[in-house]
Formats: C-alpha cells, sequence, structure tokens
C-alpha cells in the first residue's frame, strides 16, 4: 500500500500547473456535465464507454476510450454509471487495482438497499481505493455555474490519500470538499440529497392544522357570528384582523410546546428515578423538533408583530379613530386621560416588545454559525433561561391583553370560549409545571438524577 | 523525502511545551509584525537578513543572523520579501533544501503576474516544501491583536506535513487556518485580499443609478409639479415620501432581476434544443450576481416596510388625519366606514406583508451558515418556489395599491405614467412569461433538455 | 511508530461495517453516557473498573474488565477518570505503549493546573498517543440526544493519525469533530466549556449599569418633577416612554464607545510616534470587547425602533391626538401645515432609519458566517466606512430631534440638563476628533507609523 500511495503522491503535485488526467466511466448527463466542468478547470478527460465511436454529445476536448484503455490511462476513475451496472466492473479488477474509484451515484429512494453504493462498490473491488463524492451536487448547477448551495462537497472514504486526491479535484473545480470521514458515512452521505426539510415536515404539518383550526374559530365568532346577530359586514376582517389573532396564538402555543417535552422528561425522569432508560419514542421525535417548532414560532410572533404596526395605516382604524373623535365632539365632552387604561394599554405593548426582543435573541442563537460558537453551557443559559423569560414575558403580554374577555359573558359567543383563552391553556400549564420542579424538594434529586444517580438500581436492569 | 519528514514531524511535537524556531526572512514591517506576535506566542524566532547589525525595529527577544545560518536554525522559513526579490534565494538552495518556506506576499493588482508567487517561489526553489499562508492577514490587526475578520488564514501547498506544521503555528498564533489544497489554489488565496466586493460592484451601480432615476422622477411629478401647477411646497416630500416611493419601485425591480435571467436561460435552451451550448456572456454574468441582487432587493423593501411603518409618526400624517375629522365635523356628517375601501387597504397592506415574509425568509436562508445546512433539493424548494410566491405577492401588492393610478388621468402628469405603472412592467413581464413556461407543453421538453436530451444532436457539433 | 500506526490504519477500516473495539476507562456518569451512545452507533464497548462485579448502571451490552485485559482488547482507550487520579495509569505503562489514550477530563476552574490535563497524561505515559477530545459535550445531552450546540468537538493530538482515528468515532457518534491541532491546545479546550460569554462580561455590566443610571434620571425628571410641580400623574411613562427615552440614549452612547478606542489609540500612536510599543492594558482590553458592544448597542436601538413603532397604538398616543384635533374644533380653526415642522419631523425619521439601517448591516457582517466570507479589506470597509456613517446619521438624527432642547429653559428641570443633551456628549467628541484625524497633516504621519515608520528609533528601544 505505502509504495503504491506515494507514488501517486509524487505524481499529484509535481509539475505544478500540469493537472492529472481524469477518467470518467459512463456518458451520461452527470458524466458530462463533470467532464465540461473538469476540461474547464485544466484537466485532462477520457471517457470510458461501451462504444468508444465518437459520440457528439460528449465534451469535444475528451478522448472516449474503452473501459480498460481509459482506466489504465489516469490515477482517478469516477464511476459515473448506475450501481445496477456496477457487475460489469468486476472482470476489471486487476486493472482497477490500486486505482482510486470515486463513486458520485444517487439512490431514487433513501435506504434504499441494505448497504450504501459505494460501499458495495468497494465490496466487489477490495483491491481499489472507493471514494464517495460529488452525489450532492446537481448536473445543471455544475453545467451553468450556479452553485450557490451546493458549493459543499461531502467526501468520504477509507483511504486517507485516495481522499485527498478526490478532495484537490473537488477544490479545482472551485467547490469546497467536507470530510466525513470512513466510507461508513456514505450511506448518509447518499441519503442527504433525497431530504426535503426532514425535521420540518411534523411541525410545519402540525402548525398548518393548528392555524387553519383556529382561522375558522376566529372566522365564526368574529366575521359570520357579527354578520347574523349584528348584521354588520366585517369580511373584511380575513385580511389583517384574523391572520393577527391567530398569529400570536400559535407563536405562544408553539413556544410552549417547545418547552413542554422538557417538563415531560423531567416528570419521567422523576418517576422511573434514573436517566438510564430511554424515553418513549414519541417524546424523543418531540424532543428533536424542538428548534423547529421554534423558529416556526418566530415567524407567527414576527408576523403578528408586522400586522400589529400596520394597523394605524389600515381605513378600518383610521375610521375608528375619527368616529370616536367625532362621537366627542358631538357630544361636547373631552375625556380625560383614563389612567388605567393607559397603564394597562402600555404595560402590555412593553411585554409583547420585550417578550419579542428575547424570542428574536433565541433566534439568532439558533443560526448555525453562532450556535457553533457558543459552547455548551452558554447554549443552555440562552436557550433555556432567555426561552423561559421569553414564554413568561410573552404569557404575561396576552394575560394583561385578553385578561377581560376571561369574565365578560359577551366574549362567549355562541357559548365558545375567546381565542385568547384558548391560547393561555398550554403556556400556562408550562409554567406552572415548571415553577413546581425548580423548587429544591423536586430539583434536588431530579439534579441527582441527570448526574447519574438511580434512585432503585436494582430494578433499573 | 520520508526520511526527511519523519524526522520534522518527530521534532514538532516531541517537548510538548517547547515550540520550534522559527526563521523569518526580511526585517520589513510584515516579518516585524509576524516576528513579535510569534514571541508573544512562545516561538523562539531568528531574523535572516542581509545586515546582520542589531536593528532597533526588531522584537528585542529575537535574533538577527545572516540568511544563511538563520535558515539553518530553523525547520520553517518564512519569506516575507517581495516578490521581484525571490532571486536572491537561488543560491541558498541547498541551505533551503527540505526546508518548509512560507510564502506569505501579496501583490498590488489582481493577476499580476503570470504565475502565483507561491508557485515562482516553488519553481526557483525545487528542493523546498512551498506552503502559501499569512497573506490575508493585515499586519496592524496582527499588531494590535483585533482579528475579528481575519481570523481565518487560507493555506495551500503540495507537501500535506509541511501545511500541517504551518497550520500548526497558525493555530498557535491564535488564527484559524483553513486547507485550500495544493499549491493550484495559490493564485486564488493571493488574489482574495486585493478585491472588494467583485460580486457586488455591478449590482450596486446598477441600483444607485435606477435609484436616482427614479428619485429625481418622483422629485418632478410630486414635488416640482404640485409646486408650478398647485402652489403647494411639498419639499419635505423628498425626506420620507419620495424615498418611501423609490424604495419599493426599486425592490420590485431587483427582484424581477433575480428571476428574468432564469427566463432568459429558458428560451434559450428550448430554442437551441440543447443544455450543452454556453448562454451568452452577458446572461452567464447576470445568474452570477443574482444573490446580490435579491439582496439589494431586500434591503430596499426593508426600508420600504419601516418608511411606511412610521408614516403615523410624521407630522405631515398628523396634520392630514386631523384635517380629514374636521373637516367632517364642520360638515355635520360622520363618513360611514366604506368596505370596498377596508377591503382594499387591509389586503394591499396583508398582501405586502406576506410578500415581505417570504422575502426575508429568502434572505435568511442566503446566510452561508444557513445555505451550508440545506441540500441541492431543498435550497431550489425555498429559492425557486418560495422566491416566486414572493415575487406574485409583491407584485399583487403593488396591483393592488396602485391599480387605481392606471385609468385615472391626474395621474399622469405632463404625460408621463405614474411610477407604479413603470415598476410593475419588469414584474409582469417574468410572471406571464413563467406561466408560459410551466405549461406542461413547454415544461416537458425543457425538462428532457435539462437531463441531458438533445433536440437534433448533428448540429450541436 | 510508522509499523505500529500502519497497523492501526489498516484494522480501522478492513471490514468496512463491522466497527472496532472501543475501551472505556471509568464507569463514571460521562463514561457511562459515552458509552450507551457508541453502542448505539454500533461499536463493541468494554470498561475497565478497579471493581469487575456486574454493575447494573452499565450498559447492558458492555463488556467490563479489569484495566489491563479492558485494554489490551481496544487500540482506542477513553481515560473518563478525574485528572488527581491519573497515577495509577503508570503501572499500566507497558500494555498502554502504541495505544490512543482520548482525555475527556474537564476541570473545575479555568486554568486550574499548570499545564492541562491532557499534556499531564502525555507525561505520564510517553509511549502512549494522547487525544483531547469530547469534553465539551455534556453527558446529558449525550444521553438525551439532544445536541444541538455541541455537535462541534474540538479534538486535538500530536498524532495525526491517532487523531484520525477519534475524528472518525467523533464522526460515528453524529458529531462534527473539529482539529485544533497539537497536544498544545488541550489548555484552551478545556477552559472552552467553563466560561460564560467571557467577552461579553464587561459590555453587560456597563450597559447595564449606564441603563439603571439614565432609567432614574428620566424617571426623576419625567415622572417625579410631574407629579410634583404640575400634579399629572404620568407614572404609566415607566412602561413605554421612559424605556423609549433611555434605549436610544444607550445605543448612541455605546456606539459611539464602540469608536472611541481606536480614536485613543490614534493619538498614543501619534504620540508616541510608533506602532512597535503595546498600548495600555485597558485599551487593549476595550479594543477587544468593540464587537459585544457594538451589539448590544444594536440590541437597544432595535428597542428604541419598535417602542417608537408602537407609539400610535398607545391609548396615551389617541388620546392626545383626539385632544388636539377637539381643540382645534371648539376654537373653530384649522391650523395650515406648519411646513419648517413637516421638514423637522420628516428628516429627523428619515435619518434616524437610514442610520438604524447600516447599523443592521453592520449586525449582519458580524455574524460568523458573513464575516468569514468577507477579506480583510472588505471587513474594514464596512466596520470602518459603515460604521461611522451610521454613527453620523444616528448623531444627526439625536441633534435634529432633540435640538430644541438645548436652548429651552424649561428643559433644565432641577437645573439638570435633559437626557439628550447628555447623550451627545461621547458621539460628538468622537465625530470631532476623527474629523481632525482625516486632515491630511494629521492622517499621513499616522498612516506612515502604521505602516512601520518610527519618529526615532532610538528611544523606542
Amino acid at each position: 500500500m505505502n509504495k503504491n500511495s506515494s507514488n501517486i503522491m509524487a505524481l499529484a503535485p509535481s509539475t505544478s500547473n500540469k493537472r492529472e488526467t481524469v477518467c470518467i466511466f459512463g456518458t451520461g448527463d452527470f458524466g458530462r456535465a463533470l467532464g465540461h466542468k473538469m476540461i474547464q478547470s485544466g484537466y485532462p478527460v477520457v471517457y470510458g464507454s461501451r462504444s468508444t465511436q465518437i459520440s457528439n454529445l460528449i465534451p469535444k476536448d475528451a478522448e472516449v476510450l474503452g473501459h480498460a484503455e481509459a482506466a489504465q490511462k489516469a490515477a482517478v476513475i469516477i464511476i459515473a454509471i448506475q450501481r445496477q451496472h456496477y457487475g460489469f466492473l468486476t472482470p476489471l479488477a486487476e486493472i482497477l487495482h490500486g486505482k482510486v474509484l470515486v463513486d458520485i451515484s444517487n439512490n431514487l429512494k433513501l435506504n434504499q438497499y441494505p448497504e450504501s453504493n459505494a460501499e458495495y462498490l468497494a465490496q466487489l473491488l477490495p483491491g481499489s481505493k472507493v471514494v464517495k463524492a460529488f452525489n450532492t451536487v446537481s448536473a445543471w448547477a455544475l453545467q451553468s455555474g450556479t452553485l450557490d448551495a451546493s458549493r459543499q462537497v461531502f467526501v468520504c472514504g477509507d483511504d486517507v490519500e485516495a481522499k485527498q486526491m478526490v478532495m484537490n479535484i473537488v477544490r479545482a473545480l472551485g467547490l469546497t470538499p467536507l470530510d466525513k470521514g470512513s466510507l461508513l458515512a456514505a450511506q448518509e452521505i447518499e441519503n442527504y440529497p433525497l431530504q426535503l426539510f426532514p425535521m420540518w415536515k411534523f411541525p410545519i404539518f402540525l402548525s398548518l392544522g393548528l392555524t387553519v383550526f383556529f382561522f375558522f374559530y376566529c372566522l365564526a365568532l368574529d366575521v359570520i357570528y357579527t354578520y347574523i346577530y349584528e348584521n354588520n359586514n366585517f369580511s373584511f376582517f380575513i385580511a389583517i384582523t384574523i391572520p393577527n389573532r391567530v398569529c400570536p396564538v400559535m407563536a405562544l402555543i408553539l413556544l410552549a410546546l417547545v418547552y413542554l417535552p422538557g417538563i415531560f422528561a423531567a416528570i419521567i425522569q422523576l418517576y422511573r428515578g434514573t436517566k438510564y432508560r430511554r424515553f418513549p419514542d414519541w417524546l424523543d421525535k418531540w424532543m428533536l423538533c424542538r428548534k423547529q417548532l421554534g423558529l416556526i414560532a418566530l415567524a407567527f410572533a414576527s408576523l403578528h408583530a408586522v400586522f400589529t404596526l400596520v394597523t394605524p395605516l389600515r381605513a378600518f382604524a383610521s375610521w375608528r379613530t375619527g368616529k370616536g373623535i367625532i362621537s366627542q365632539v358631538l357630544n361636547n365632552r373631552t375625556e380625560p386621560l383614563n389612567n388605567t387604561n393607559a397603564w394597562l394599554s402600555d404595560s402590555y405593548l412593553a411585554l409583547g416588545i420585550l417578550g419579542f426582543f428575547f424570542f428574536v435573541l433565541l433566534g439568532i442563537t439558533s443560526l448555525p454559525s453562532v450556535s457553533n460558537n457558543v459552547n455548551w453551557r452558554e447554549f443552555r443559559f440562552v436557550q433555556s433561561k432567555l426561552g423561559y423569560l421569553a414564554l413568561i414575558l410573552c404569557t404575561a403580554h396576552t394575560l394583561v391583553y385578553g385578561g377581560k374577555w376571561f369574565l365578560s359573558p359577551s366574549a362567549y359567543k355562541w357559548y365558545l370560549p375567546n381565542i385568547y383563552i384558548l391560547s393561555l391553556i398550554v403556556p400556562c400549564a408550562v409554567l406552572v409545571v415548571k415553577f413546581v420542579l425548580i423548587f429544591p424538594c423536586v430539583d434536588k434529586p431530579l439534579t441527582q438524577i441527570r448526574q447519574g444517580w438511580e434512585r432503585n438500581p436494582k430494578c433499573s436492569e
């Protein structure tokens, strides 16, 4: 091995401006796109193909040979063919011995085969050095040169020097290689381009469902009820008023749902008296999508903030202001400033602003580049302390704003509670249980359990 | 080679707290700054200089020797001299054989020489291991310890172990090394510190030009026309009203310009019947600066949002509100709520808010740390689907707001169309053509072409 | 060494799906948590323990042996015991020879020992390859699978291959290894998890102190004074009005404090005539926390913006608007638009918006992922040019808004100046001195000094 690799290494950087020939097996779309790009970057390219007749789809400057002759011309061979045809490489095992084979294949489904394509290739040709790379890059993007998202190329392989050679090619094409370790990572790398926001699916469906429910709830109470019983046509509430009721409710409930699984986990651990048993599956999954839930809650909170701030610009608002002032004038009286009202209005606004401020701070610290720059203690401080602070402020904001509705009978149209009352159930429950959990008599055993102590070690087996 | 390098490696980490002597050729500003920093980090430093008399600019703890003696004392030699003086190193070739030479030089212009300085050095001294590093760090920043931006040090070189040694020094100085591959990357690394937002130049000049044009267009129609024909002095419109007309127009046009090149590319590919021919140069360049155009559009949209939200705080707004109410009072009538007006005002606000929301989402996903964490499929989904959604919403927002101006003759002061009408041309054109392109009869051949199919393969040669 | 390492390397990736046995010394909390995680990831785990009786806290699938037998079964041994017990490893030196020892220990205080734990371990067992890793990961997070913050595992060590093996294990556990170089970095890595925003402490305490001072200053002048002398109860000002006075003042002062140390540095350098002498300690520290000061200033500015934008939603605002209009109606006069007022109000709003806009731009460029993508020249351009532009715009915003207070005697309640006047002292001083510094007769020698020139080189020794 050593002789071989030092030999390859010596070739690679020797004559510094001349690049090594690269061989590509397969003349499909991706093989051609990659060849084009490599020729542009100064690599001599030779294609290995069944039919060596000159195909005019292949880049002009590339040579086309049979597989065996093509392979002999290069130290690096890119396998741009599909997994089901890998079998035909077995007869070439001798020629491919010691060569670097780059597996660029993708599957159609997640975990389609028991082992990854790259590992399968390595099993077929144990003498070759298989490196997984390029599968996350799109042929269309390579061709058009618009590679915003996918500059990152995941590379993995068991042979360090082979990996280095492939990473140098990746860099020369203007892409950024990212070493993902040994060939064991190939499965993960092959699954990567098939995903479409896997962690976001549940949070998005949950919030879509809740949003639709609350929207129609508001529509019934604010527009239809008013139209039937008070004969007022407030259909234009659909544009701003109702969204601005649904958004804060969604933000508050989703934010509470971020902290609810932590509460459940603490209760389960206290009950079991050990941390060395797995949580139920639903709780595990819930805990893993807390970040996504929080970010969707932040989106709703931002929409709520903007919807609220445009209020004075609405035709409805200026009409209402005018009506109020004119009625004062016509009654020939000037209302004095109601101090309680001023306190209520100002404090609910201030609570909302501060709650939103800490919420945005949480959002900023969850940016990957920021959270990579804080340590575990700092992250916990921000996500736990500041998160609960934001939850407390937002709940107080809702309580001060919507508090008056609790007791007013007019709030119970059709005997249904106002949406504010519904929105407060989950956050208040979370805050009450959390308040109990920080009492020393509960907190102390919980801390011990989390440090590895067990209540009754025997039964934990 | 093997003997040499293992020897160096054995020296490097052996006695764990004692650092290896580093030699610096050249006592210029950067050489001295680097020496200071290295001595602070615990490295013994020896300078190689023509005149070995003790210069008091050199850090006190450093030794100053002739080039040859200095070189013999260290395994790593930093070449802090200018490229045009590299010639004098040739006689030292024997002493420098097997040593690690760190090229830290910069040029005055982009691509000043045919080959990079580091490659030139490697050609002069083929027996030495040349590593490019430190050129992106500023001497002033090194000296003052304020290294916010430039903690990243790009390193490249053909010898892996030499590169490792230099990267260890970089880390010891509190900086972050970034391996850019073999010495071929040196040209790029040398060009890096000379750039000043190269991708931003065209988008910024374009938007500056358009902004100035629209500003004077509005100034003429809203201030000068009003002053001449209606004798109203609305000069204070310059501060907020006119900027708040120019900003949304610029945001909408620039957002449409982000999606226009994609439309052109699709038409060209459909016409040619192949994707294997390069786009015209102007289209290539345009496609590469789409991200920048989009971010500038987002900046304009944000300014528009804030300018709009402060409206109720303006003296002009409260004067106008008061005037309206007082005129109602004096005429002794209360206007009822105009339902159509309420619908129009609320829906245009809601459309604007949602459009801006998706626009901000686009902006967040274009942060490097976020876009590195999504795969190609996810990036396409966000940039294409959400981007078009934002464009549709913003165009609808403008249509609902400015629609009434189309037919009103008063909107055509001096026979010039209102600015809203101008702003709608490009986005409406983009949306109409895109709508045609997603029809199956057009979309199907386009998809085939992008997957590598060619209409008439013969003529493509 | 070579034989040994190639032997280990050959074992590592050989049979691609079977992972190597890992040995863990110590059955404490972290040892057990790591073992659990490794077994989940497919590693056979063997524990080395004093008492080999089966402890039911240890994961079921793990084997428990004496230290010596356990060590012989694995190439990688994780030392999950505390530093003070490292002594007992010395008798095992022979068995541990050539093995990879992973030091995962943490200390209780910063720089608790003269040398890092990992270096101490390497001194005790010079024949073993010590790698520092995992100390930044929390046991609780490993257990519960919620590893948002701490996916990054810092790894350092003198032996490259040993480091590679540990990094492969890190990747297999779903974490991201980050190579920090040789074992010299261990001290830094051990200090890392003990920090809680070390750079933020001074800026946060400074701004807390100033905020409290300005809050009570405003409370005295705006609420208590009004209550005593004018008998008006404006206690609700505490919620929004006073915070909205304190926030802009804090933002402006902190932004000026970001640029003040640069001014001091320039003056000191001009006075000394050289850059080759260290600044006083307080200035060095101040310069290092400028980014934090700036971000806190941005937070205050954002709060100021939101507090201002909610103004029209306050009960107080609508009461005041109504009062103004009603008094106009009752006096039967319509006030014409005051053009000067309109200009002042619009221009102060426009200046504030633009200042805030550039301030936010500065904030975005200080995100780690963004600042890593700009070079030194671009970063300087943004932080220096745009930063001063923001400072100028914000100062002008305050001057235009608060200018009328300077001369009005009613602004000097209790002979104290209005808070606006206080807030302008630092920024105006910074801008005036900066204006002097950019005059050619001052700028030229300063530039020369920063390029390494010295006024009187002899006295610098």
